[in-house]
């Protein structure tokens, strides 16, 4: 890779040797300090890109009255006002179908994806040419770091359409010279045929959502296969948190016998996985030179420092065709800066992304999150793994519901009555008070009761409409 | 490209220039004779490469009594013994995962693909690495052939997993230089989506199988949408018959607006674009230098003479990985040699391919055999050994009822109602949901209800009349 050349072009032929640990063994050990230079160089030339190439960020920046000359340091940056993901669409709305900050040439876009719109308008995204290249490189280099090699054959278990984990997956597996296998999700009746392929073809890696691998798990029970005869070594994720959250890592290390490993960051970020987990695991690494991000008070969108918890705010440093320069992700994370046992220098999260600074819900004066919840709930005897959260207003309280699936082990060992339903109810009520901080009703159900998503988990239902009017950041 | 090497290296930086209509001008438009000696000397490389790295087609050749070296002409290919698809499952079943008729290291497969294993166990596709080069490259020919060019937005309406029907339109889409939308299909509620992408970025170009484009009118129609506003220039076809079928054709031209162009052979062949129509649709041409064709006798699997129907019993030329020497199709069509319209001197099939010479029936892109759904019902508790299969088009998709009978036992220990038989009816549904990649509608009936024969059980029953508008040759 040639470092003084911005955009960046990879070198195709270049290949680490299979002992190495490092894709590019200098860069990701160097110096922090190091590092900024470099990531400034890059940071620089990108918002000048987007200052040339895109109306979008000229209009927004002049607003905000900054200019591509105030970015000296990296301290510049939080100088630059957010982009959220509605003012992405908003945008795409008024100059369909890409937006003022497409900025290269239509003849350069190579890929078009997009969200699924579940918010109404979905946003699109293009990909140029070489930026799909440069995604190639650098998924592929993050994918070294976790520890996959040419000789794995992966199996990728997550829907190819508008979607991006998957395609990012294999063009990284691509360029990283492994065998890759699609297989895909999503159409009725593939799970049971995926279940069928991995026990035929014992692929050694396999990539979705933590709860779809979950789901398969399930399914294969329901075939009468115990999934460690999958014979994974590595599972890696992303789409939602999950795999990142300690009890959850475990159960899928306990279910699969496999390795499991976190990523992702956002698909407008794409690379998404410049946030992934190394093969050591101890929360994902931010691969600052490939996207930059600063961990930001929820309020000021200014970074906070390590050790304290914020919301990632992403810039790319090597996305020519729609650039994403401070787009802030709403997730709620912890980033420190210690040393991680492989040697890379890069911070990380060292409890992945375990919330939202938009869905976290408020119940009774507590902030709430999902995955506190999960991560109650996982280890305790009884839990069948699935759960839904309702919030309901009851006579002006808020009511916290939690539907829990028992599990089917549990059901056999204790007889179901009334009685030991009732016990486990209270235990289970009495656990999560006091992590969560106010006493939900629990209401047990037979295993097979709660809706599966074979993708994202949408696990919480709020029947008290309190947030529709979200209030948008004033960058 | 280099016409004296074998395997063939392609220069991924050729490009013609854009108003030019051949990709390759020299080859495309040779004397016949000429090209002739091109492709004898592929086929001289391949069969040899064959005959050191797989025992499968050394055992077979040597059991037949042939050589490479008795391969002195075209003619000599015939000598030769065809392969049988049924051969390929038993080989892999054999030797799993992959057969031995795999000729290249495992380090050198990029990519996993196969079959949904509609006849029990699924057949296994690998794909070297310099294959899939060579793969992108003669799609992108053939499809520059069909009209498409770098400035076309290439949306992909098939689904992303086993099919490589949609990854070899991608990975040829890519090597055009065009742009490539992979939607995918398959996934509930996925059409009404696409309706509504579409819509919004109005692509060019539309790939997918003839009966889901017909499906996709409907849903538009149901939203009030009329598919010529889409604004599709070129449409493009595989993965079964009816886009070759003269009525169909033009129903899809009269309803999209566009022009309807057809394509394929069989998964195995990959390339399987090697059949495909020009601009000028006036058949499909066998690009005999990719992908070498003869169209069969039934029962000698010798050439027919131009004219006359036959077989196609196609053999690789540039692919290392799994090379297909003679695969025999089991389709039926007719060839000429013909000069076309667009001046390529290729031979061409002017009816497409428009039937079987077995009992195999395609549904929804699935090849199904009568065999695959007795094996599966065959143990099924309340199977009561006779079953037959009708196939009617419902509103332009397929559907599959299978009529089975119960058993007399199962009758007298599960009471007969509603209940029961749609219990068992799911049952069945799903089961076979799982091996012919289908959801069929069973209908349970009675011990005796359906019809006998006394030899080969007749028991597929196809409404759709997909054939039925076939102009009878002149020549």
């Amino acid at each position: 890779m040639d470092f003084q050349h911005w955009p960046p072009v990879y070198d195709e032929h270049y290949f680490p040797a299979p002992s190495q640990r490092y894709w590019f063994p200098h860069i990701e050990t160097m110096d922090p300090a190091e590092r900024e230079t470099l990531i400034l160089r890059k940071l620089q030339a990108i918002v000048r890109w987007a200052w040339e190439h895109s109306p979008f960020y000229r209009q927004k920046w002049e607003g905000a009255g900054v200019h591509p000359d105030h970015l000296r340091t990296l301290d510049d940056l939080h100088r630059f006002p957010v982009v959220t993901k509605a003012e992405l669409r908003r945008e795409q709305a008024e100059h369909p179908p890409f937006g003022r900050y497409l900025c290269v040439d239509r003849s350069e876009i190579i890929r078009i994806h997009g969200t699924s719109g579940t918010t109404g308008k979905p946003t699109v995204f293009a990909i140029g040419r070489d930026d799909w290249r440069r995604i190639a490189n650098a998924h592929a280099r993050i994918m070294w770091g976790m520890g996959l090699r040419p000789t794995d054959t992966i199996f990728i278990a997550s829907f190819f359409s508008l979607y991006l984990g998957s395609w990012g997956v294999l063009v990284g597996g691509e360029r990283l010279q492994a065998t890759c296998f699609p297989f895909g999700a999503g159409v009725p009746g593939q799970t049971a045929m995926a279940v069928r392929w991995l026990r035929e073809m014992r692929p050694t890696a396999f990539y979705s959502t933590p709860s779809y691998a979950l789901h398969l798990a399930e399914v294969a029970a329901e075939e009468q296969i115990d999934p460690r005869d999958f014979g994974f070594r590595l599972m890696f994720f992303s789409g939602e948190p999950g795999a990142g959250i300690p009890a959850t890592k475990r159960k899928i290390e306990e279910i699969f016998g496999a390795r499991c490993v976190d990523s992702g960051s956002m698909a407008e970020m794409t690379p998404w996985m410049s946030n992934a987990e190394c093969a050591f695991r101890h929360g994902m690494h931010l691969w600052q030179d490939l996207v930059y991000c600063e961990v930001c008070d929820p309020q000021t969108f200014e970074p906070v420092p390590f050790g304290r918890e914020g919301t990632p705010v992403y810039t790319h440093l090597e996305r020519t065709s729609q650039p994403m320069i401070r787009l802030l992700s709403g997730d709620l994370t912890r980033w420190v800066n210690e040393p991680c046992e492989c040697g890379r220098t890069y911070p990380r999260l060292p409890y992945g992304i375990y919330g939202r600074i938009d869905d976290m819900f408020i119940v009774r004066g507590e902030n709430i999150y999902p995955s506190a919840i999960e991560d109650t709930l996982r280890p305790m005897e009884g839990f069948g793994g699935e759960f839904q959260i309702i919030i309901d207003r009851e006579k002006a309280m808020d009511k916290l519901v939690i539907r829990v699936e028992y599990s089917e082990e549990w059901a056999q060992q204790a007889k179901i009555t009334p009685g030991t339903l009732d016990q486990l109810q209270d235990q289970m009520a009495k656990r999560l008070r006091s992590v969560i901080g106010v006493w939900p009703v629990i209401k047990l159900e037979p295993p097979g009761t709660l809706p599966r998503t074979e993708f994202k988990a949408r696990r919480v239902v709020d029947n008290r409409q309190l947030y529709e009017a979200l209030v948008e950041p004033s960058s």
